[in-house]
């Protein structure tokens, strides 16, 4: 089924313990889209300047990603994050954000990307969430990102776009700063008291844990040796999971649906970590996929 | 088959944002005793001073713990700690600590001591964990767990008594201290080059990793709304995993019976964790544990 991401396109400069890249596509909504094209069509929202070149919408367009809705503006740069990781890669540096077009951003959604059956709304100011939302009311099922900055900035905006919700993807710290609640199954509670039947502690190194109704389910990140680069992270595992559950008939219903969806998206996760930016999952394969959600699912399983 | 543990015996000052003891039971050795004694016959070897009453050790006794070793020194006080927890529940902060007893202990060991089955090293200094080691030659298991003050004052001795047992119990931040890898997966790695088969990356709230040969698997911990005491959780899920290793004629063998394992830890320190000191564990029921296993398999249990 159709799903549409709207969020950021981003140039990324970043330096790890591992290596450095200067210039590499990135962005919120470039890793969710990558990693839900594995599952779903899926149609991609955001700005870019004229910096942007075929290139980078060729990363796009080999996985199938509709890339209609990327708004060029004319005389505008894109979105540039420049950051770095030392040993402790569970914590992102950063060390020079330029919005550019993307502080301007009002999105724009053409009639196919309105008419999406699965709606994601990757880390944007929450207003412009809002607006969005109300535009797709044919989406069976909507999830959302935020970050610190709008829980600081405009908590009740970001309160009011999460009560219009079906599921909320947060890190977990962040899950903790938004509803005051220090107990992170509290903070799943409150979260649903307002709205959302799914709420998704992102966990970084140690996984990530679903919250449904009465329903807990937590996997940890797949075991790697190698963690090159942890940019996008977040977004590769909320694109494998919604995707996932967008790729279903009845995405965000059923409980064993969404635990299969959870080890999608760590199993994207796991992939894009493992080399800079969108790099390991552009050239990634099906089997690859679903062979490493076998592997998970062999790795957590405990026969009692 | 018989388990020894040698290890602290304290009483605790504990306050947390929930309520607070001035005074109670506590100890690695304690904690670890009554988490074991719901598995197999448990003998602790630790030093206690006069101070140490009947009360005490009636909560060892009522688990059926064997105290004959318990060396009480005349004249002596028993090893105080005194910390507290603000609303992050991940770190202790230590007020006061004072050794008494255990700053000259020098464990003793009975035959019935030596002559058993399983070891488990608590956190005391590597030298005399080593001596313990070498008194109790007919052990087929054993393990230990250690910290960041050895690491950091005795690491050349904690390494080679590391060498000398077949499993490891750490927590992760000090797995990475200790081989000084930033990545989890390659710390168990250089740890298991060494000679352990087995080492556990205890993870705090996120639960517990289990590295064994290339195997590995994870457990979340409990989800928990009210989380009162961390004290003792590490040393309770020893004492369950350790315990039920005991039990089993394989122990140490097996994946199945390894990740069992692991989920009798969790449980048992998912109980540790929901009152002060002993509290819980002191009154807790062989059913209960059996059905926090079956929940905690029900909760991560994931059909692909």
């Amino acid at each position: 089924m159709a799903l549409t991401v709207v969020g950021s396109i981003a140039f990324d400069a970043v330096k790890t313990p591992f290596g450095e890249r200067e210039r590499m596509l990135g962005g919120s909504a470039v890793h969710f889209s990558l990693a839900a094209s594995f599952f779903t069509d899926v149609r991609v929202v955001g700005p870019v300047g004229d910096d942007f070149g075929e290139a980078e919408l060729a990363v796009l367009h080999d996985r199938g990603v509709d890339t209609a809705d990327i708004e060029r503006v004319a005389g505008g740069k894109t979105f540039f994050w420049r950051g770095h990781y030392d040993f402790d890669l569970n914590t992102a540096h950063t060390d020079d954000t330029q919005l550019n077009v993307f502080g301007d951003f009002a999105p724009k959604l053409s009639p196919e990307s309105r008419d999406c059956d699965v709606l994601f709304l990757a880390n944007i100011q929450p207003d412009l969430q809002r607006e969005v939302r109300a535009q797709c009311q044919r989406a069976r099922f909507v999830a959302m990102d935020s970050m610190n900055l709008w829980i600081e900035t405009a908590r009740d905006s970001l309160v009011d776009t999460i009560k219009g919700v079906d599921g909320l993807l947060l890190n977990d710290a962040e899950l903790r700063q938004l509803t005051e609640q220090p107990n992170l199954v509290r903070a799943a509670r409150e979260v649903m008291s307002w709205g959302p039947e799914i709420v998704v502690a992102k966990q970084g190194e140690y996984g990530a844990a679903l919250f449904h109704g009465d329903e807990f389910f937590a996997l940890p990140a797949y075991p790697l040796e190698d963690v090159v680069d942890p940019t996008g992270a977040g977004d590769s595992f909320a694109g494998g999971f919604v995707g996932y559950l967008a790729a279903q008939p009845d995405a965000g219903a059923g409980r064993d649906v969404l635990r299969r969806a959870m080890a999608h998206g760590t199993a994207l996760a796991s992939f894009n970590v493992s080399e800079f930016g969108t790099e390991r999952v552009a050239r990634l394969t099906d089997d690859e996929v679903r062979d490493r959600v076998d592997e998970l699912h062999r790795l957590t399983t405990c026969a009692v």
